[in-house]
């Protein structure tokens, strides 16, 4: 019963933890499509056997006796301690009934957006939000948090819901301003044309390389949604590709070499820790978008893009790189959450916040879900939901159960919109290197201030550490209010 | 304490086990190479869990306590009874002294067959050979067994040395006898030219296809050492390519759709059980032997090839289909073990068989290896070993402790002669078929007759209950003295 043996046992957790993480990879990229049923039950052998490690009554008899050595391991002892706490107080039964049910409603709901039939969703996720919040109750037993707080807590440790509500409640209006004054000015022209996938698969693995994305460490495949995937040596990258739309391709790339670097810049003493990973979902969206937005679509960046994909022969019908700019960070209103700009982002994420909210605390009946989500959009977006798959269909993460996860996308943007703001003020010469296709002063800076540190801090102490200062909404919206008010000449 | 909880907890570990395939199916073909050390952690950690479910003392209470409900069931427990034994029968310490050794002694073996060294690995060779002299006393404690046939049972159960010996001393003077009379012949002039990759793997595939390899549970990549990994719904091949030598890439990708197979071909309802896969290396070795020799180069199916070459624009040096048949099945003395015709293939084996017989026996010493191994290649083939890498370095096995193996490869070349007998009886129509390119009915009858009952029988009786005679070396040594009489008009 000592402190090491609880961190070799927990060091094995780990390591079959990322095995499973490489089967999901395995099933998104190569996996032959007769082989899901196979798979399924190699994922729910691999399942049962971490959850019968996370929950393994030792860890409390070695918990109650661990005396850690320095501050990274009293860090590694405090996830063991939560994680453990989490695991063990959701019963079997309740773990089994809510892996049943997510696996199947993730079908009904995927035929539901298919068929534009929400009467065929609502039954299976009236059962999902019953055990969700059956969930969230078990988790808050004994703490004075409520049921959201309990399940925010799953993807981003330390936020709460009343914090976020007043952080979102802050912005909305600003953006929901921002948005009716672009939409007011001309818009810019779109890039138009056709380009083939092999020559954005050229431009997409330089782009990898330019943000420093480790290729001996990891590798960029095709999927049908872009995701990485992986922790420490061997982290894997996907993208998409749209040959009509060749941005889509290009900034699903940088998002995930993003998220990639995070992982692979990890203290190597930390892999196979608690430490050894991103610390929290919001932390690591912070990564993958201020790669994206705040470098990658950039005037300097886009700039040496333009440039790029001249020298690769693209046929493009926007002849300057201020065109080009303007074309990358175009404005539209759209219904779709994963294709909004910059602008427009964090209204879906509030909307689907407040409404979740409300369903976990029981303020909201799904049956009223469609007709509130409805509302809310003519609201901030102004435009009626024309079909439930263009509204609140639109999502598969309600029907896996993933109810507290979509506020870590704007924590993401917020934390982003901070660590841009530090950055910029000890790097007077960013805009020379971008404009180079040189982000290696930027990423380095990340590397060093961020990534390294994995989960050695709390989420939002790892931002305020990097920063400087504790985040919050202020410097997102000054950085959009002056990026949009410029783009388009307000 | 129910059969029903073994047979649910046995499955888990087969789900287990499949992932560890899938691991190294990764390893070989898409893993970064920077991820080497932190796979090995991946693989360790699953590999401690296979260990501890292997030997887990409630297998043994089960097994007293198990009442087959059928003979698939019986089949079952006769598996994991032997199982466990096996496993149990090994001391803990014994088997991490082992998986230490041989995944160090790899990398010496390596290293000595790049500096053709013997000396650097002799030491090593010395401590695997003590080691697998111990695990096999280990194993065959209590049984009459010798120290070699308790490792040949991991390999091919139910094989014993003393029948080998006997099958091997039968075969060696008729081969070498056939190898003189094919090398006084004139030799046929082989195929020439430079064949792009693209092309090999264009035409790669389709041999697959028309061997039956079922793509919606199976793909093609490419590895440095070609391979079949995975059972059941998810049976992965891999080839090579050498852009002179399209030969190597188009039989190794037949021979391992022999073996995909078998693993695709077993009845679904054996899947995650221990009936789900092939039952023996040897039986292994006769689908993918009988695959790529005997129906892929035949006269008839070459002959298909040679058109498919032509139809593909390839710039052959050889203008007729007999041309091509004979460069096909050319006989050239050699070095290598894995580059052997099929006249040399089993003079090689068999050469690796006696001597590791005798290692194991402990009546060769691994200093006196080199020169017996020199002394035996000049009696069988005539010619002085030049170097030790194209002598006792060049294969790997020993290296990783596979003591047991190398006969299994002759075992699946006998089977395959006696599986080919009994199919050209039942299917008078075999050559018509193959000049056509349509395998159908061979395949059909391999399925049909072996490769679906899995694991149900024990290996020589698999081969038995497909041809309806006991097998012996007779066929396999009629067919080669027949072909090659043939070939080389002799």
């Amino acid at each position: 019963m000592s402190t090491a043996d609880l961190l070799a046992f927990q060091r094995e957790t780990e390591a079959l933890a990322q095995i499973a993480g490489r089967l999901g990879w395995d099933r998104e990229t190569m996996m032959p499509r007769g082989a899901a049923a196979h798979r399924a039950e190699e994922i729910g052998a691999l399942e049962g056997v971490l959850h019968a490690r996370r929950t393994d009554p030792r860890i409390a008899a070695w918990l109650d006796a661990a005396v850690p050595a320095d501050a990274a391991q009293a860090a590694q002892l405090r996830h063991i301690r939560r994680d453990y706490a989490r695991h063990s107080r959701i019963p079997a039964r309740l773990a089994q009934e809510l892996a049943r049910l997510t696996s199947l409603a993730q079908g009904i709901w995927a035929e539901a957006r298919a068929r534009d039939d929400v009467a065929h969703f609502l039954p299976t996720l009236h059962q999902v939000v019953a055990l969700k919040r059956e969930e969230a109750a078990a988790l808050a037993d004994g703490s004075n948090t409520g049921l959201y707080d309990a399940l925010l807590d799953d993807y981003e440790p330390g936020a709460s819901a009343d914090w976020i509500a007043g952080v979102f409640g802050r912005m909305r209006p600003r953006l929901v301003a921002l948005r009716e004054r672009v939409l007011a000015a001309p818009a810019p022209e779109p890039l138009r044309g056709e380009y083939p996938a092999e020559q954005q698969m050229r431009i997409a693995r330089d782009l990898a390389t330019a943000f420093g994305y480790d290729w001996t460490r990891g590798r960029l495949d095709l999927a049908v949604h872009p995701f990485s995937s992986g922790s420490g040596n061997d982290v894997r990258i996907t993208t998409r590709v749209n040959e009509a739309d060749p941005f889509n391709c290009f900034y699903s790339t940088i998002h995930e070499v993003g998220h990639a670097a995070y992982e692979q810049n990890v203290d190597q003493a930390f892999l196979f820790t608690p430490l050894g990973r991103g610390v929290s979902m919001g932390v690591h969206e912070s990564q993958s978008r201020s790669y994206e937005n705040q470098l990658g679509r950039s005037r300097a960046f886009t700039g040496w893009l333009f440039r790029r994909m001249q020298a690769e022969g693209c046929a493009l019908n926007l002849t300057s790189p201020e065109a080009f700019y303007r074309a990358v960070n175009r404005v539209q209103p759209g219904f779709i959450r994963t294709e909004a700009d910059e602008v427009h982002y964090n209204l879906h994420i509030m909307l689907r916040f407040d409404l979740e909210r409300a369903l976990i605390a029981g303020d909201l009946a799904v049956a009223d879900l469609e007709a509130a989500w409805n509302d809310r959009f003519l609201q901030d977006f102004g435009v009626m939901v024309d079909r439930p798959s263009h509204g609140m269909l639109q999502d598969v993460h309600w029907s896996v159960g993933l109810f507290g996860y979509f506020p870590t996308y704007s924590l993401g943007n917020i934390y982003a919109g901070c660590l841009m703001k530090a950055l910029r003020a000890d790097l007077p010469g960013l805009d020379a290197d971008l404009a180079r296709g040189d982000t290696s002063a930027a990423t380095g800076w990340m590397r060093d201030r961020l990534q390294r540190f994995g989960a050695l801090r709390e989420p939002r102490a790892t931002v305020a550490h990097a920063c400087g200062f504790d985040p919050d909404e202020g410097p997102l919206l000054d950085y959009l209010d002056a990026k949009f008010a410029d783009l388009y000449r307000l």
